[in-house]
């Protein structure tokens, strides 16, 4: 039997990412371009299916792909394959996203939330592996999240299901890009980290931070290993924060794994202490007992490859 | 073919009702007593099994019930048949109480949480019926909850998944009697009702509340009904916290339904609007259009039915 191939894809707001993934997983070629910043819907379809098509062609595999799984940074109806609202994206708004490119390139195309996706990726081939319920949670720009429950991707009503970095945790919190205030996203993100350093630093002029304005979460990792007192307290907040949205979470799902990837997922040592604390004193016993936290294990190649495990199994399914 | 019955009781930390109940969720017969006081174990276990025995007897029945399926009013492993912790009936802690009735009664004996038992009786015959995505939300003494996802109940690693009412919603809120703070139970249950009113009561001493020490919810529902400004404030934070913890579960879950069942939801027109208000402005647009939030329909019938459910379940996947 000659192997099975799909295109699978990856588009935030900054990289566009695609490549041709086999039905075991490896990526057999792989393009990356910026994001098109012209703000029209079809710059970005065209562009997708441009470097669909050239990633196909460089990839050296006989015949096409049997479908394309794509994981966008938006709200995503997975079910109607449509781009609902996105502060990254948002000229794609209620655009039906995969029959644009469908029609581009004749094949089927499924799209996925890029968290979600990135669930299934370390659900196939990740740290959730053989894990039936787990609880996946990126910390980027954004906090996005992806449910694993009963051995399912769980994509709810519409398939927008999984958005935890809204979860409230500070009623009349920090302002966000949903609308609402407080919710975890304001504290855990990467861009979080900077606010919240920026916010120390103004009581504290003996920190290395105190004189640099919009230091990046990057620098403020830095500062924290070097074991300057804002840089940590900053990560002790950001994990008690994110601790209170999991521990409502693990009475909630009463998960068995909570993966944390992301790039703020770096500074993990320096945050995770904070994060099991909360779990510990405010979930229930037997649950907060049952959930372990474990670091992603597929970088920035979860979303890709969750993508490209949906395309699969849309193929299959289509074939039984 | 003759009817099959199966035994369902509901144990809470007041009452102890058992039932027969038929295949087609038929309460063919049903006893209720006062649950012991004793705070001994052996006490309930036994006081469970004779009431069985003797509900058996008098149901007229011929030939024994398939199983007997248990909701409580405890943190419950139902894949253990094991009570982990309640603040109702801390005597079961850690007793395996299915296998200790089930001792006793010769009988195979499901323990499910009450509230998870009340999602399932309102997906069973109430008013989540035919709904793949749902939340059940009691508001009792504390808040409960149940999850039916993608079709079937959801129950977690452990079982013990559905903990909705420990939920943050005031990260230094009031003390739980989980350990944590600001739980949504202790801001949307009925006890919680009665100390939101006390506290507002101390600054407003033209409301009819202002005299009364401890008064109980029905009497704030009753001031509120009457246009106490005391009383209606009280169900308005209510239903505010109540829609913090739900609109969150609206970004996390996508469910198409959110069911509010429990004495308190008696209040309905006077906290709905508030919770309504806070989903609206907090949730994503697209999954909060999506739930829709009703009245469960099968009052405090729901657990009994459901633990039904849960009997009949296991018999079938015994048989098959």
């Amino acid at each position: 039997m000659s192997k099975k191939y799909v295109l699978a894809g990856d588009v935030g707001g900054t990289n566009l990412r695609i490549a041709v993934v086999d039905s075991e997983g490896a990526m057999v070629h792989e393009e990356s371009v910026l994001t098109p910043q012209t703000r029209v819907a079809s710059d970005v379809v065209t562009a997708i299916s441009l470097v669909a098509l050239s990633c196909v062609a460089n990839s050296g595999i006989s015949g096409r792909p049997l479908a394309f799984g794509l994981a966008m940074a938006t709200l995503v109806n997975s079910r109607e394959g449509k781009s609902l609202s996105s502060p990254n994206l948002p000229e794609l708004n209620g655009l039906s996203v995969a029959d644009a490119i469908s029609e581009q390139l004749g094949l089927k195309v499924l799209l996925e939330n890029d968290a979600t996706a990135a669930a299934i990726g370390e659900y196939w081939l990740g740290s959730s592996r053989d894990v039936n319920n787990s609880v996946f949670v990126t910390l980027g720009t954004g906090v996005g999240g992806g449910l694993i429950l009963d051995g399912r991707v769980y994509r709810g009503t519409d398939g927008t299901a999984g958005e935890i970095g809204h979860i409230n945790v500070e009623r009349e919190g920090h302002l966000c890009g949903c609308g609402s205030r407080g919710c975890v996203e304001q504290y855990a993100s990467a861009t979080a980290i900077s606010r919240i350093a920026q916010e120390l630093a103004l009581q504290d002029t003996t920190s290395s931070l105190a004189g640099k304005r919009n230091a990046s979460s990057k620098e403020v990792y830095d500062a924290a290993k070097a074991g300057d007192p804002v840089g940590l307290e900053t990560f002790r907040i950001m994990g008690m924060y994110l601790g209170i949205a999991l521990a409502g979470l693990v009475d909630v799902l009463n998960p068995e794994l909570i993966v944390i990837g992301g790039g703020a997922a770096g500074a993990w040592d320096l945050f995770i202490d904070s994060v099991q604390d909360e779990i510990a004193s405010r979930a229930f016993g037997p649950p907060a007992k049952t959930a372990r936290l474990v670091r992603a294990s597929l970088g920035n190649s979860a979303g890709i490859l969750g993508a490209a495990r949906v395309a699969l199994d849309a193929e299959i399914a289509h074939i039984a």
